[in-house]
């Protein structure tokens, strides 16, 4: 049995307008999806899945079959889970030149579901990782990233961003501009993680914000304004030696990051993607005293991602009405992890 | 006796823009505060006060002795209410060239102190008008609204905008831009407020916008964009006969403000001037089916206003919890008005 896992992550800014070839930086998190691959003797492909929401389910699935399991969680979101596995075998099956591989795949994920968290991501590359090692190719970590990028494309009909598949794989932060992923370095960040328990409708929220760019120039405007929010912030991250950015504390830094994601968070609610639960987690995040708050991924429900050293964010969100679940969560410095 | 009355006004596009040379629309409502004034026969200022907030309240007031009212809002708010009319005599006096003329005034408003509804215009407004009318020496409503903002300006040292004071007095919508105010028609604006019970620091506020605006030129972009969001919303208010706008219905038109209102709240928020409460409540709107919804004024707390048809908006407000008054609007076609 070959095992791999694969993290999940937040956006510290710019997603929506990566869309538009402005940069965005993903960070990956730990909290990971875990995949257990043995080969089967027969082409046939069985998957089980445990934990896939935060609410945790365990179900038997056979992807060749048209069962449904019978679960706790939206059947789309099953179905889209699934779908990425089988994406994923797809890409193994090609890489390691053996069409007719079978697999028991168990699933572990620690990522909530369709919750701009990078849950697809992270199994679509532990999935790669762990198969490809089953059939005795592996893959660099690079052709990695690209066979997982392949795959969601394939799933989301070529609307995938390389970004997401790029910082699962890599780890760590990543600055994405178009096509170009890069990995950059970022001080220790004191992220802590509100999930309201919902998820936005990705396609139909990238779809919105197009129609606002397409009808206002204004709306095009504040997505050039969010590239610009990006620049700034990396310069924070991981500053030239040249850069005063350079010369501030990590904690200053830290704080202007925290600043900058607020004021992130007010052009995606300007563009329309924001959602009651989700300003009411980033606001008892401010309150808390968080360096910053802003929705993470696409919105219209799903998770926020604020900066706090203290266990003053955490505790306000558990006591926030509507938000289901808070966690800290370390930046991963490690991408996919090879567990055996 | 002699009383008159002016109403207050809910920001519809472009506050805190305004500051720096962008166009705002700002729009009278039938919540009006009445100001009756008696000459007397000593050259004292007696000021009896009613109802200055939405709490309510009665205060004996003498302007020159260190008698602080002894009631249930903050002292604050009462003094800044005195000085208005404190400075509206002074405008009143100088017009009428009567340096030592005395005055018993009463004061009842039905506009939430210091919420953004423009209270202070309207007193200061509505006590010049009574007051000169009392003297035998009536002003013209541009005489008026140009002392009221003398008035203004020399309570606020010099922070005042001429359009508070302008749209209390002459009514309706107006366009603001630097100095320069004028009416502009709009159709009948399906208004409805939202009030926290709270008050944001207006020079606080504007404070901090400024220091965004200095440190990040992307916050000066912000503030760009909301001018283009005012622009293109004019056009939907009073459209040019040869303007695609006026071919679109009154119901097409007021739901297009509604969206654009929307996005300057958000724009409003990333500035840094928005609050858990006053985003609760512009959600409250939106979920009740809402138009539109934004936050008007300096923010920090105090009243939103949407755009809603249907009762389901006030209905909405009133269930939220942090919503301590909702109430629909009417546009107040008339400014000043002389009661008697």
């Amino acid at each position: 049995m070959t095992v791999s896992s694969a993290p999940g992550k937040v956006y510290l800014f710019g997603e929506h307008a990566v869309v538009y070839g402005e940069p965005a930086i993903p960070c990956a998190i730990e909290r990971r999806a875990t995949i257990s691959v043995e080969a089967r003797d027969d082409d046939h492909v069985r998957v089980q899945a445990s934990d896939l929401s935060l609410d945790g389910f365990t179900v038997e699935y056979t992807g060749t079959t048209d069962d449904r399991p019978d679960v706790d969680v939206p059947a789309s979101l099953v179905d889209a889970a699934m779908g990425y596995i089988d994406a994923a075998v797809e890409q193994a099956r090609d890489a390691a030149d053996a069409p007719d591989a079978g697999f028991d795949i168990t699933v572990e994920s620690e990522i909530p579901l369709g919750a701009g968290l990078g849950s697809s991501a992270a199994v679509t590359v532990a999935g790669i990782d762990a198969a490809t090692r089953e059939l005795g190719a592996p893959l660099s970590v690079e052709d990695l990233a690209d066979r997982a990028y392949r795959a969601e494309a394939a799933v989301q009909k070529g609307e995938a961003s390389r970004a997401d598949t790029f910082c699962s794989a890599v780890g760590g932060a990543v600055r994405v501009e178009g096509d170009d992923c890069r990995s950059i370095d970022a001080p220790d960040l004191p992220i802590v993680v509100g999930f309201d328990g919902g998820a936005g409708d990705t396609g139909e929220l990238v779809a919105s914000v197009r129609a606002l760019k397409d009808r206002y120039d204004f709306a095009a405007d504040t997505i050039t304004t969010i590239g610009n929010i990006v620049r700034r912030g990396e310069r924070f991250l991981d500053p030239d030696p040249s850069d005063p950015a350079a010369d501030q504390s990590v904690e200053e830094r830290i704080e202007e990051i925290g600043r900058l994601m607020d004021f992130n968070h007010g052009l995606l609610e300007s563009l329309g993607v924001s959602s009651r639960s989700l300003d009411s987690m980033v606001w008892a995040a401010r309150e808390a005293g968080a360096h910053g708050a802003k929705l993470t991924g696409a919105g219209g429900g799903g998770c926020i991602v604020a900066l706090d050293p203290t266990p003053e964010t955490l505790t306000g969100l558990r006591f926030t009405p509507g938000c289901e679940e808070a966690f800290r969560a370390e930046l991963a410095d490690d991408g996919v992890r090879r567990v055996a």
